[in-house]
């Protein structure tokens, strides 16, 4: 049964975590928001339940919160920065920020970013950009869980793009998405309930179909071989390769671009210990005026959106999604009613808060 | 049987083609090359078999072989072009040139545009940008064909994405892809082969699956309802909707970032006559050493693709691909032995040569 909270008491929980790192309130506030929006956009895997998974950063000495981001380069349009291995949100916060003011001089602002770490969900960063008016662009790589295309070794990440644009009478257009066909949270939930996957997600040791998710979680804990599958399924029938392509797309722009890593050269080990994780970031930011008048732009972009909604239906459907409309609905329901957490998430927001000297009942 | 012809023969016929509407030889070579290219690449749908297209468009008066494209607005790292309803190649490597300069100057250059026509392979412009020595970036819209998650109407187009960035032992990597499962061309294969089409290709006219290719094609050309599905499929199951997305994000920044038009609003008709097409680009241009040293990029590069081509391979794979390495081996391999054109293509060309009154034999 998954324990109801009111979303402000789960902020006020998390930002007292990150502020007891001697983060400022700004910058914790951050980190907090940025992981509680995504458990109120329903992607609880880059939610609170991920608190540990920072916390813990902290401790092994892979993620330093303290350490600030440095431009290493820049023009009045790009800029390449390196994240001193700081925490993922404050040094994408920093980028993103930067693009912005780019844009907001020169009509477009692209910013790189090395050696960071995770930096929650790629859609939070379009979001900042959105909210000053601007088109956003945000993509970053990851561990690598994805095989490429005949391949049977996890060498890619999840590589999400995401790409956010306002609209007038509708809410903004928000693509939020990894570039593998699901996310590992989506096979943890089939193995819970003891379900098939479906053919076309996953591989085994010998890179072929595996539909057993017990088996493909354990290869991918141990590293055995097999993983998720790129966007497009197993081979070429269904053009897994642009999956594939997309996902190295993401790895060229934000890995290579910034001086950083990509493929399994990110979050990589040596003689069993863990690297920094040099987790690499790309935004962009484009000013909708220095292209057409905002008017036109934010019509245009009902118009867009209203041709795909009120097309006709297939059969047995009653509505056709815009993108980033059934998170933002999730939001403020959540908002009004509370988030949902599971138990063993709410379980382990105790021991942190143990852990760090926190109350939180 | 295909005819097999020497690619300069080819090019040389398809240029005096169109150097035939008096466009100036640079023109009339750029719109051939482009046809050629894709040929070469093995992408014959955007080939020289589209040639009829061009001319039955010009003869119609939705292309405008002499229009110029203009410069609606810009910045130092972006600018709005309207194509004028000129020829797409001749308006896209315009804009491609202006963004080519302003990464230059600037480190990046974004440049929309608006009223154009089919601009050809989304790569020729990418490896335009390439050959500056730049990381480039086109997409385009296109007339729709793609049915969205949920629907039953072809309202998107299968709007490509094409990232084109060196390496230096290697050949570049080179991504060129639609963002439906398949092209159309694919189902027209099928259809010549009396096979059944693969389930998450293609829908019919209540929007559920549909695998007889015939029908499909049929429906497709009355818009009788049904139509190609995004990569990953029906539904949501395979995340078709991330295809969907994907689609309209290239519509965002191609039509709507453009002032142009988008979805089905793209090659619309009104009381059954053809409106100008208003086909919409993006092009960007990255400078290298805006945002690293260009050594270190390409020896990134180099390492990026070891790191994917060298993994293990799936049971019964002996290579893993990367992209554009398929292409450009079959390039250099046209060049040296000629290019296979099916005989009705061949035919068509002649009749081509018959109408304006050349030689081709």
């Amino acid at each position: 049964m998954p324990i109801t909270i009111d979303h402000a008491r789960l902020l006020d929980f998390v930002q007292a975590v990150f502020a007891s790192y001697e983060l400022d309130p700004g910058d914790a506030h951050l980190c907090a928001d940025n992981l509680v929006a995504a458990d109120m956009r329903g992607i609880p895997s880059h939610g609170v339940a991920r608190l540990k998974r920072y916390t813990d950063g902290i401790a092994d000495g892979l993620i330093f919160p303290m350490n600030r981001p440095l431009i290493v380069t820049q023009s009045v349009s790009s800029a390449a920065v390196d994240g001193q291995a700081g925490l993922g949100q404050i040094v994408a916060a920093f980028a993103t920020r930067l693009a912005i003011e780019k844009a907001q001089q020169t009509g477009v602002g692209v910013v790189t970013v090395r050696n960071s770490n995770h930096y929650g969900i790629a859609g939070y960063y379009a979001q900042m950009m959105l909210d000053q008016g601007l088109l956003g662009v945000s993509m970053t790589n990851s561990a690598p869980l994805v095989v490429p295309t005949f391949g049977k070794e996890m060498v890619i990440g999840t590589n999400p793009i995401s790409l956010a644009a306002p609209a007038r009478r509708h809410r903004p257009f928000f693509l939020d998405m990894a570039t593998s066909v699901v996310p590992r949270g989506k096979l943890e939930v089939y193995n819970r309930e003891n379900k098939s996957l479906p053919t076309g997600w996953a591989v085994g040791t010998d890179g072929k179909e595996c539909t057993d998710a017990s088996v493909v979680l354990d290869n991918m804990t141990k590293r055995a071989g097999g993983g998720i599958l790129p966007l497009g399924g197993e081979g070429e029938l269904y053009s897994g390769y642009k999956g594939y392509g997309l996902a190295v797309l993401v790895d060229i722009l934000s890995g290579v671009l910034s001086g950083g890593s990509y493929t399994d050269r990110v979050y990589a080990k040596k003689d069993g210990k863990n690297l920094p994780p040099d987790v690499g970031h790309f935004f962009m930011a484009l000013k909708i005026e220095a292209f057409i008048p905002r008017d036109v732009f934010l019509d245009k972009m009902d118009d867009l959106i209203d041709s795909l909604t009120q097309s006709a239906k297939a059969e047995g459907q009653n509505r056709i999604y815009i993108h980033g409309e059934k998170e933002y609905e999730r939001f403020e329901r959540y908002k009004k009613e509370g988030i949902p957490l599971q138990e063993k998430v709410y379980a382990t927001l105790k021991e942190i808060a143990r852990d760090r000297g926190l109350a939180f009942e």
